[in-house]
């Protein structure tokens, strides 16, 4: 298969951003297929059409982020349908190079597909930083939200200089907020105090004093009884950790904290960006690999 | 009166805004009684009591903003009461410095107190600058809210280079948009151009294409029906500009263009902030008065 | 006369920033003609010819900044020869517009131009208000070339908060300096701290400690021995401020304060910026008067 | 050895940053003997001695950067005399904690030393990453001298997303540049682009078009006959890459390209802040191994 052999892509279920994806992807002159969004009337000039049309009249199939729900069934909130892929689907996408997410979970519900070319494009590491600046910009509207202050004058901590460390600091700084960044690593700790943030190890976080905003992004429990106990009480908490998060969040409201949990924020508060990203993913793996 | 004269302050009536006013206050070690907050049932350590003992028993008086309602009586939303100022209560803050603001309004409502030391802080240039701030953190909360998009790699658009339009038109390029500035002053657009955003003469806006959002900050119809018939549909707009506002909604909504209305950013965003303003302007006065 | 029947511009001395004009004006598709540039033998594609061809084969003429010298001949640092205008020239020149800097200086060595079309680009607040930003840039420069540390981290005070000031205070900043601006109207000190500086009244400037760099802009004397003597001796003074200047550069050196002026910045550190400045105020005049 | 056991550093030779380095290690309250120093005759309140002392009486040692010339004699530019350690310093050096550079060459002069303790500051990550942002500075201080306009609003390509890249990019797009980055790892190109930057494969460069100013910090060479070949001629190269350097400059001046080195820019640029570098980078090499 060559890269120009892929000419309409069959996009399968999804929210929002697979909405915005297709979108996309018909602005870079491909068509498009979009099946399991029954639910809606139109959407632009793009094809709505049903999932088994999708899959058999597309050169490439996207599924989404997750791909599949626990029970097997597609995952299509814009669909009123449980849609499961049946034999003769199955069979049809074998001959169709596959760019999904969560690829474990969607083999173990459809084994078959082991034989297929089937990508992960959520398990790569672009993927992830390049969503890191939707999630640190959701993370600045929800504190936006949250605080009672302006960003502006704030005094800020962020635990963990990862993808999403790195880029929320960058913004806060920018929109004026007095800035910590706590980190482990010798070399991030260095690269902290080189771009001007107050430098902090995360191993010596005893106390959390004067600070009006923490943003977590370590996916372990930072935030545990202990330090809670440490942390001033008027300071908000927004943890960003994947579940099961770095926050304990029972104790925090025992104590009268306030902590809130920030997840899937691409999704939820860029969707238009979120699924340029899926594409700009998807056609570099074809890139790579159809040359 | 001397500067040092003031002790304790009254805080009659407002909304959050003058209980983070009263905090900051008390922060710097002054007094505060706090009237017209009775569906409180406490507030930290501060002091809520009655509008009559707050009158009586401070040095200076506050109202909010606005200062009271049209049918005269105190603008009082943490109360269920409907407060007016008795011929005893005027006596009393004849006697006191007064900070208010609508000055002609309040005076509309209670004439008597001409003749007292009425200071009409909502009225001041500098307090109007310390307040382009929050408002500009709230136009980008909102912008984040309701585009679907990132700020960054996003095309906005500012009209108007005012005290808002300066500080917006900053925040949105730190944050990574692609930043145009309309204005009519030779100055301005010296200043745009100098400041490194696209610069456009208000004047000459026949269409406005290709932005993802634009904020208005013109207060008077800038986007009437002929410009909104040449704006691009997908374009999000926010209008900042006081009312009657700069935007003419039914026909943008008709055209299907989103539009929103953004009033009264401070208080309703950064609550925290506009109260710490109102005191740094109340406390400038003073010095300037007093000395 | 009408706008484009300009189609061939004059430029008639001056330095590297109207070489950088004639590029750039010629980029934008009319012809140049330098006079006055005999010390160079080419100038990319670009005609040199003597002052009098290209003042008689023009349609509008350009003379430079300073636009001529004490004695009344023309400002020519390309050319060995000393050039005054004669009779012929004066008449030629009277029917075509001229743009030229210090107009009462140049009127009274030409007084008989004083009936011709005669525009004083260098007078223009828009002029100033651009060229503030190589200012701004130049007066950086300097600061990294002088002070032993880098920027980012240092404390950096502004003092000042006209053209060059507003322009300077926010590179200091994004480059991760500390910044404090001082200021006298009310207004001015509310937008330093709207945008986040550290403000100062400059009426209460007595001593200036621990600042590590201080840019001064107002053109008058701030600096004076007082000041100085409560000034860090292991403070950087740069004086931006035009002749002659805001410091008393002789109780400086006394002291052992290092101060060093920096003047005329745009031509010596960004002449091609400063040359495009020139064109576009140029351009806007033309725009303005010939429609 | 315990932390609290130095008291005294002896500063063994270097230029400006260990100066500097002598003033902050002092500023922390420790003592300093500085030797090797002897062409100056005072150094503020610091106690300048011979080479002998300065390693007798002090508790432990600090060599500059680089630490020993090529003929094994100590790198002292601060003083007339050609200084070699004899038996007595070594065996005196073996007792105390040695902070050096280039500790191979060190230990091939003075193969004794084998068996002390000696740490390579100028090996360290942390280091390198902390000299970034002089390194940075200093480049754009270059820039800003080199290149004839202004940053702001030029294009800028920096070559490699290394540690200097990353600092330096930040830097002048805050500046008001339009940057683009080049790298070639996927992940590295995911962040250049999360962070507002125009990405590049570096793999893929074949023309350097339409660019006013490149930054290689590649340490090979990139700009070589062929890509020099295709970049246009106003292109300013500042080559940031250690020695043998990244461009081919005779080919460059040959196709009248205008290139530079730029070297050790933090010892000349910021020798200040290059000294509380070494201060910082031995200090936390002390807390890592004597706890």
């Amino acid at each position: 298969m060559k890269k120009s052999d892929i000419r309409t892509f069959g996009i399968i279920g999804g929210d929002k951003r697979q909405l915005f994806l297709a979108k996309s992807i018909s602005d870079s002159c491909y068509d498009v297929l979009l099946g399991g969004f029954d639910s809606l009337e139109s959407y632009g000039s793009l094809s709505l059409c049903n999932v088994k049309k999708a899959i058999s009249e597309s050169d490439a199939l996207i599924f989404p982020l997750p791909s599949i729900r626990t029970d097997g069934s597609l995952n299509t909130p814009f669909s009123n349908e449980n849609i499961l892929l049946d034999g003769d689907d199955i069979e049809i996408i074998l001959k169709k190079p596959v760019f999904t997410t969560m690829k474990s979970r969607f083999l173990k519900a459809y084994p078959r597909l082991s034989d297929g070319e089937i990508f992960d494009y959520g398990a790569r590491d672009d993927f992830a930083i390049l969503n890191a600046l939707p999630t640190a910009e959701g993370a600045i509207e929800c504190a936006m939200r949250e605080y009672e202050g302006t960003i502006s004058g704030s005094k800020c901590l962020v635990t963990g200089f990862g993808r999403i460390g790195k880029i929320l600091a960058r913004k806060l700084v920018l929109l004026g907020a007095n800035v910590t960044v706590s980190a482990r690593k010798p070399s991030d700790l260095a690269y902290v105090k080189a771009l001007g943030y107050n430098a902090l190890n995360t191993e010596n976080l005893r106390t959390v004093k004067r600070f009006d905003i923490v943003f977590n992004t370590i996916p372990r429990l930072i935030f545990d009884r202990e330090l809670l106990m440490n942390t001033d009480t008027n300071t908000l908490i927004i943890d960003l950790a994947s579940l099961p998060g770095g926050v304990d969040f029972d104790t925090a409201e025992k104590l009268g904290i306030y902590a809130v949990r920030a997840l899937s924020l691409p999704g939820k508060c860029a969707p238009k960006t979120a699924g340029e990203i899926i594409k700009t993913t998807v056609f570099d793996i074809i890139k790579e690999v159809y040359r």
